[in-house]
């Protein structure tokens, strides 16, 4: 991912980990941090203070290594600006306005351009308790099915930072090949046209009958330049292997 | 997530895991497939046969239960008319188109709309090799930063799976012509190598050296069922003429 791409501001995101139980889930969540390129940790009331120590943290070392733990969400949130809580929003008392991910991120990413942003995860049991939620502006949702909503913390994780930086990748334009042209692609015709008839292949049906036929299943192959000229050397050799290797006719 | 905004044709998704070593990570997988819908998951040659009963499948037990264990890559997108590899493409010598996940995630729904699609992860080390790559049509990438690129297989997972549920896109319409499975373009592409080699062109530089350059000669022409057909006829004709016509051995 392009530096120059990422929206600005980006570094000002805290990923917020609340009371989570597994310091594994705290690793996976700094690792994807790592692969986003999000920095700023914190976590509150770890239920297993070897935390730092997690092995799912690969290539995430720094980022364990900084992250500021607290003893409350009010702590851990005073600094920003923007609190957003995720849920599986499986609750219908929910008071806060609920978007979901892709809706909430331009959102998100806007307020980062002038302060801190809070991104709050809950523990795995739980979720963000309702005292939790009432440090929260508006809460963020992953889409996911009615019946299993529950994701796992590194996943979610993984996921709402992917959000964020994902409409600042550069749009994928694949380098295309040339492509080859009307006369390369119909030497290739040519060339295998002469091979159905030395096969013997044209008699048979279904299949391809004439040479008008052959001319549009080789078309439908859209071929670029490289390919064609690699299929021209494929049907030249077999061409000639069946010429010089064939038996004299009797 | 309403079940009637899913794009159709989501559930001839198939999650293949190649050569996974923690099984922890095939649960992980699991869980994530089941939030979002997919019931598919295939497991090539899994380090640990044990992961069926991984304890990070939280509510995925159907999935993992009904998962199915295949000793190739070949076998295990044989039935699919579409393979996807993904990676965090640090290599430079990259055969594929390489897409972004935002902008392969529309062509994959697109293909699910008219056939099975396959979308492979490599192992924990070593990503997808080479190998496993000639079956793929082509590759994609989750944005992830140059200096960090390489992600937990289950973060990645859930990932992929979030992007093609993410946009309730329309029903794609179907292509026209339904696309030839894997297994055919296998087929194809042995029936052809079998003809490299007896005509003598393998030893030609430069042009096809190898089986896998082959596969993947053969994968770019995006073959429609019909003409996958078609070609496989067109092969066999060929193939059954040199072997019969030649002269015999002194």
């Amino acid at each position: 991912m392009a530096r120059a791409s990422r929206p600005a501001g980006l570094e000002r995101l805290c990923v917020v980990l609340v009371a989570t139980r597994n310091p594994l889930n705290i690793g996976a969540a700094a690792r994807a941090m790592s692969n986003f390129g999000f920095a700023t940790l914190r976590v509150v009331n770890p239920f297993d203070p070897s935390y730092r120590e997690a092995r799912s943290a690969v290539g995430a070392s720094s980022v364990l290594e900084s992250a500021e733990q607290f003893s409350s969400v009010a702590d851990a949130v005073a600094d920003c600006s923007l609190v957003i809580g995720t849920t599986a929003a499986t609750r219908r008392d929910l008071q806060h306005r609920l978007y979901t991910l892709a809706a909430g991120a331009p959102l998100l990413r806007k307020s980062l351009a002038s302060g801190r942003v809070a991104l709050l995860f809950g523990s795995e049991k739980t979720g963000l308790r309702n005292e939790d939620l009432t440090h929260c502006h508006w809460l963020l949702r992953i889409p996911t099915r009615t019946q299993q909503p529950s994701m796992n913390i590194g996943q979610a994780v993984a996921i709402c930072l992917y959000e964020l930086v994902r409409s600042a990748a550069p749009a994928a334009k694949p380098e295309k090949q040339k492509p080859a042209t009307a006369g390369e692609t119909e030497r290739i015709s040519l060339l295998l046209f002469d091979l159905l008839k030395a096969s013997g292949y044209l008699g048979r049906r279904p299949g391809i009958t004439d040479l008008e036929k052959l001319r549009r299943l080789v078309r439908r192959m859209n071929l670029s330049a490289p390919d064609a000229a690699t299929w021209q050397g494929i049907l030249r050799k077999i061409a000639w292997k069946m010429e010089t290797g064939n038996a004299p006719k009797s």
